[in-house]
Parts: C-alpha cells; sequence; structure tokens
C-alpha cells in the first residue's frame, strides 16, 4: 500500500546530499566546449583561471566526472535553509478539481528568496580557498546578487555586484538586502567601466540586459588585484551546484515511491531547470528510465523555442568565451514591460544540448497567463511565487487541466525556485490591469542572430 | 548521551499540535475581565458577539478549559506552512564565541512573513463558519493584514484592512501583497469612518496608530452587515492561537531533552511572546518548573517597563471594551521614526497579568541596538529579521555575551517571528546611518496615562 504523503516531504538534515551530480559525465553527446573568441580553440583551464576560480574552472571544464564532492564548510551552510521541502499541492489540486498528483521543489525558503543560494555558497567558498579579496558579479533580477551578498558576508568576501538598470530601479530594496550583507550594488550599464560607458554612449537610456551587466562584472573583476568573476547561471559550474534541487526532490519523491510523470522548470540561464532535472536526466541519458521534461520559457525571451543552437557570445560585450547554445543573439534584450527575471539571451549548454538530443521539450508562455497563475497559486497554496517560477506553475496547471480532460493521475513535478517578495511593481502592474505582453518579430531576432559569430 | 542537535529541528506533520493551551486556565491570578466601557461590568457572551465573530468571543471569556481543539480545517492550513522549526543558531554561537546554546523558533516561513498567520487562519475560519460576509481589520506594520488576506482568500471572506498611515506609506509593497489576496486597504486615519474623520480633524497630519486603525475597524465591521472585526494582538484569543508556537518549540526541544534557561520575546501587544511562552509558563504558574522569561519591547513605545497596570481603553476612538493591562494610555502614539510594529500602547492581558505576578522580566532597547543586531544575526544566520523579531535578538545576544563571561552554558530560546523583506526602508535608515532613536519622557507618558478611564 501507498504510504500517507505529507503536505511537506522533507529529507532529514544527513540525508542532504554530499555530493553534486554531473550529469555531463553520463551524455553520450557531451554539451560543446567554451572556445577562446580570440583563437577559436577550446579554453583551457589556465585561460579559463583568469576569470574564474581555479576549481569553480576546473568544475567547468569537467565532463568525466559523475560525482563531485560537496566540501564540509558548503554542506554546513546548506543546513541552515536545507533540506527544502517538496510540497504535495493538495490544496491546489484540490482548487483545479484535477486527478493529477501535483508536487513542487521550493527554494524560496531563504532570504534570498530563491536556489541561487545554492551556488552562491559554492562560488563564495572557492574564492575564500584560493585566498581572494572579493568577487564580481551582474544580477538581473536582484536574486543573485542577493544570494551572493549573503555567501560573501558569510566568508567574509568583498562583493560587488553590477545590477540590471531596470531592476536596480524596480527594485530598490533588493539593493537595500544586498547593502544590509555588505555589497556594493552599482546600476548597470555604469559609468564604472570602459564597457559600460560605451554601452552608454551607443544606446543612451538603455534599460540594461544581464549580457551587458556581465561585461561590466567580467572588466571589474579582471581590472582588479584578488577578484575573479561569478555568474549566477548559464554555466555548467552553476548548474552543478544546482543539482542538489533535483537529488533532494529524487530522494524525496524515492521515499513517498512517487515516480514524476511530468518535471516542470522555469528556464532563463538554465541552472535551476538543469539542476532540478539532473538525476533524471542522467536516468535518461543513462538509458534508465524515460520522464516527459518541460522547460518553461517568457514568450519575451524565448532562446529554446525561437532561438537557434549556435555559438555565440555570453555577454554583450564580447569579453567571455563563446558557448555553443540556444541563443538569439548576444545582443538581445527583453522588452523593458518584461517583469522580473529570465531575460538572457542564451540557455545553458547542457540544457540545451539536452533539448537538442530532445530529452526535453520546451514551451513559452505570456506574462499575463504567468501573473495569473501566479495568483491563483498563491491563494490556495499561501506562498506568493516569484514571477520566474510562476512560469512553471502555469505550465504545471496547464498538465494539471489536461489530466482533469482526460481523468489521467499523472504526477506533476515541478520547482518553485522562489517568492516574489521583491516584484510587487510587477505584482502591482498586473493588479491594476496595466501589465502586457510582449513578443518579439521573426525579424528582431533574425537580426540578434545575425550577429553571432561565425565558428 | 545527548543526542546530537540538527541545524533545524521540524517536528513530523503528524506531531503539529491539535490543541491550543489556554494558560489563563492554570493561572491562580486570572487576568482581569474586559469591561464594558459603558456599564463598568464585565463584557458578557452577547455583548462580545457584536463585535466578534461568537466561537471566538467565547474563547475571549475562557478562562476554565486548559486546552481548546483546533478545528481540521485550520490543521490543514497548518499543514501548509507547519511544523515551524526550532533553529540551533550554530553559526550565531560561533560569531559571538559563546558557551550558550542559542535557539530560535522561526516562524517567517510563510507568505504572510510572521506568526500572526497562525491567529489569522483561525479567525477566518470562524467567521466563515459563521456565516459572515467578511471581516475588517487594522494593521500596523502590515504582518497582520498580509496574514489576514491571506487566510480570508483560502475561505474566500471579503477583508477590509485599516492600515497604519506611516506603515502604509513606509510599506507600498505590503499593500500590493494584500491586493494580490484580494484584500482592499485603506490608510488610517482614512476619511471613510467618522473615527477616522474625526481624528483627521483633531491631529491633521497625524501618522496614524493602531489604536486609531482599530476604531476605524471597529466602526467599519459595526455598520455593516454580515461584518465582523478582528484583530491580530494583544487579545486573549489571539493569544491562544498563537499557542501553537510555543508547543511546537516545547516538543522539538523536548525530542532533544533541552531544558530552556532564557526564553526571550519581542512584545507589542503580546500575543507572540504569550504564545511562544505560554506552555512555559503554565508549568510555572502550576508550580512545576521554573524558567527565566524575558519580554523585550522597543524604548519608543515601553508599556511594561514604564506604564501603568490599569484598565484602559484599547482604541484611540474608545469604542471598544476597556482592558486591564500594562498600558501607555491609548492616545501614546510612538514618534513617526519609530520602524515597524511593537507600536500598541498596551499589552496582552494575560501577559500583563504574568508580568505582575513575577512569572516574566520586561527591557526596553533601543532601535539603533536592535538594528545592529539585525544586521549581525542576518550576515550569520542567513535571515533577514523582522524589526521586531530583531528586539528578541538583541536581547538574545547580550544573554549569550554574558554567558561568555561567566562560562556557562545556559540554553537561550527566542521568537524569531518574522522576516523584514518589507521593511527595507528601515533597513536602508540603517545602512545609510539616519536611523535615530526615540525615548518618550516621564512626563509625555505621565499626561497619557492621565486620559485613562477611572475603573
Amino acid at each position: 500500500m501507498a504510504k500517507e504523503i505529507p503536505y511537506k516531504i522533507y529529507l532529514k538534515e544527513d540525508e542532504i546530499p554530499k555530493q553534486w551530480y554531473n550529469v555531463r559525465a553520463d551524455m553520450k553527446n557531451k554539451p560543446a566546449p567554451l572556445l577562446n573568441p580570440g583563437t577559436g580553440k577550446p579554453m583551457t583551464l589556465e585561460e579559463l583561471s583568469v576569470v574564474f576560480c581555479e576549481e569553480l574552472a576546473k568544475q567547468e571544464l569537467n565532463v568525466t566526472d559523475p560525482w563531485v564532492d560537496i566540501p564540509e564548510e558548503i554542506q554546513n551552510f546548506y543546513k541552515m535553509y536545507r533540506p527544502s521541502p517538496v510540497v504535495r499541492a493538495y490544496c491546489l489540486e484540490k482548487a483545479l478539481d484535477t486527478p493529477a498528483h501535483i508536487y513542487y521543489k521550493f527554494e524560496g525558503n531563504n532570504t534570498s528568496g530563491s536556489h541561487k543560494l545554492n551556488s552562491a555558497i559554492a562560488q563564495a567558498y572557492y574564492a575564500k580557498q584560493q585566498g581572494l579579496k572579493g568577487v564580481t558579479t551582474e544580477t538581473g533580477a536582484g536574486q543573485w546578487g542577493t544570494a551572493l551578498s549573503m555567501a560573501c558576508s558569510y566568508f567574509d568576501l568583498d562583493c560587488q555586484v553590477y545590477m540590471v538598470k531596470v531592476s536596480y530601479e524596480q527594485k530598490p530594496f533588493r539593493r537595500e538586502v544586498m547593502r544590509t550583507y555588505g555589497a556594493k550594488v552599482t546600476p548597470s550599464p555604469s559609468m564604472e567601466t570602459n564597457v559600460g560607458r560605451k554601452i552608454n554612449e551607443e544606446f543612451p537610456g538603455t534599460t540594461g540586459s544581464l549580457g551587458c551587466a556581465i561585461s561590466e562584472a567580467v572588466e571589474a573583476a579582471t581590472s582588479q588585484e584578488g577578484y575573479r568573476y561569478v555568474l549566477g547561471s548559464v554555466l555548467s559550474q552553476v548548474l552543478l551546484h544546482q543539482t542538489i534541487i533535483g537529488l533532494e526532490t529524487k530522494a524525496a519523491l524515492d521515499k513517498y515511491e512517487v515516480t514524476p510523470d511530468i518535471i516542470i522548470g522555469c528556464a532563463g540561464g538554465g541552472s535551476n531547470l538543469g539542476g532540478l532535472i539532473s538525476p533524471f536526466a542522467g536516468e535518461m541519458v543513462r538509458g534508465e528510465k524515460n520522464y516527459r521534461i518541460i522547460a518553461v520559457e517568457p514568450a519575451s525571451c524565448p532562446s529554446l523555442t525561437r532561438g537557434s543552437y549556435v555559438y555565440d557570445f555570453c555577454d554583450t560585450g564580447k569579453v567571455c568565451p563563446l558557448a555553443k547554445m540556444y541563443t538569439l543573439g548576444s545582443g538581445y534584450i527583453p522588452a523593458p514591460n518584461h517583469a522580473g527575471g529570465l531575460r538572457y539571451h542564451g540557455m545553458s549548454s547542457i540544457v540545451s544540448q539536452l533539448y537538442d538530443d530532445g530529452f526535453i521539450e520546451a514551451t513559452s508562455v505570456k506574462q499575463t497567463d504567468v501573473f495569473a497563475a501566479a495568483q491563483q497559486f498563491a491563494r490556495v497554496e499561501g506562498i506568493l511565487p516569484a514571477p520566474e517560477s510562476s512560469h512553471a506553475i502555469k505550465v504545471a496547471i496547464d498538465e494539471a487541466l489536461k489530466c482533469k480532460e482526460t481523468g489521467e493521475a499523472k504526477n506533476i513535478v515541478f520547482g518553485l525556485t522562489g517568492t516574489g517578495y521583491f516584484d510587487m511593481v510587477a505584482y502591482q502592474k498586473y493588479n491594476d490591469g496595466v501589465m502586457d505582453d510582449y513578443m518579439p518579430t521573426d525579424e528582431e531576432i533574425a537580426a540578434s542572430l545575425a550577429q553571432c559569430p561565425k565558428v
């Protein structure tokens, strides 16, 4: 007989995974390597270590070891806010009157408000181990910057954050959280870097983009002694750290003998999605099991569903290595009325390859539909979700309603990556009925993609 | 041998208490009854039921039953965000280099951001059971209003919130959270009620007070068919619901055979503190055990430490029953530079009586010291605390540092009632170094107390 499933499944503290899972080791088709934009050859450890902490550069290049030990200091930090619960959405199921069983892995119960802390603490740890003074980074919606501020404060590292201007202005309180944790926050594009000044000159009044903020943060890191650059998504090292999400999810579901039929995650740079699905995708690439995995992206930034799988620049300033990924072109900037994160032009190379190999589906959703789903979820499940996470909620609800039609009791699992407490400007727009939807034209995307490098 | 204590002690879902504990039943000296301001006689169930839901009025008057069953619907809602963890503050202990063992009961992991939801869902449930259309209430810092909005949305009840004007202006995003949950939010004093118009006329430009917002909400409830008034603190019914905090805390500590030496809670209206300490105070009033219990209040609103234990009005408009409590006088309004909640002029009659009988100590702290403690805590424990909760943090740190001097390994337990995500205006003031401290003069308090009714 199946065990009765509680509202929240918590692992025990000693069941928190002690290793991250590197799905690349099990993939037959490996993600394409990062290329040196100057030579066109794969980036070496030496080259990567100019920008990244050495241990993180090693993780970036590691496509052979399936398991990577989590250092004890990081394990201890994880214990402050992990394990995160897998929640059975009994109230949502009831509200939808669906036979589906809906589960979500909730990563929002920490002050950064999202899963970003899982990688922030790892990156801060390796920076500290290397004896660095500090790190630089970019942040879009502010979740990553907050997470990194917390992590740096814990290890007493200097933290310099370039925050996409539109978010900086829409989320003044995010800045104060970061300051409370001791970080220096600069709106991007700024006048503090060469690349920032250049972009401000070329595009006066620009509201910024993640690609641009990355360029500024990289310049700041490489122009200061004892600093390195850290990134909150896209990179394979980040996805590796985020596998803690999927490993905990799988362990929790296994305890109750629940096998997901559908696994849903929102996709911006791809690290949350990749982290959630890695253990499941691992079973798929090893030919052991089959799941339906759905990546959900905003209609205003549809890299998987409308982009091309090519080598592209990771940043607007073109100072970073080239990555092969589903991309809209490094110059692509979603319209300012797009709320929240998921605004990066490209997708994690791991997620891109899994998608290209058919292990993942992708779909895009409009933001007013996303906020409608967010509000519905908030009212019945009691958690005010982040706009990013609400993309996954929207599709989870859609799939649950399909089950209602067919009468199937599918197990639907989605990633609830964070809370929306700092997204109330966007919620206000939705509450006031003044939020609109934006979708780029095919011509806009083609023009942006035409700028990709020829490799 | 003592068991190793995890970072977070979680009860199992089926260990969530199924009854609230009514400490009044075990108190030898009962709290003084509420009085009818017209007749001077104890309020009857009939009289109370004009303002309050009937079942809640019964709970208000119940001084005999030690245990009150929690209805199943409320138990189910509790399962969405409870049990809340008892956290061992290993990182704070290390940062302070103290031999003390510090524990905190964390009530902030829900969208209302605080313990207020424990009573909100109970009050909404009883309103729904009674067939009401909706409820009215006041909110100060906004935690209560948010919690009630969530609870009313869950039970599909109309929710009208009068929000103290200073908080309404400092916390626009709180309003949007409430709106997302479907509530109507009005800054108080408003021009929508007689009492609001009167206060606006008498004190033009007033930033409002809880006492005034209460008067408006009561008037709104009694002037609309099918509405009742609900209150987020002070009342004995609210304290009763909040005993879920203390019961869970005691059960969690008992599991690891931990006996608190000191129990610390912040005190505004007293329901969080009372809820936390009730099971422990129960052992004390029954003569079974002894604990050191410390109520911490802001220096700018020091009802226990500088008020008088007399009958007073519960609201500025003098429409509510009289309560015997430690009070600063119903006209007392803390200076506008006082951040966050804990701004009510009086204290729960249960807490007042326990304090008067010597079962509780009280101390007051300055707000710059409170924010310094908040920042220290945030940086090492990873949780950005509410200003209210940080009053308890401040004293917990002080007590832990005393242990460092004496070498004692005391068990210090405090209530971390909520998170500060909507208090970033106050944090910004602190970060910018422009926050100041305010303490009323003896003359101000005496003048305010002189307005108390003669009973």
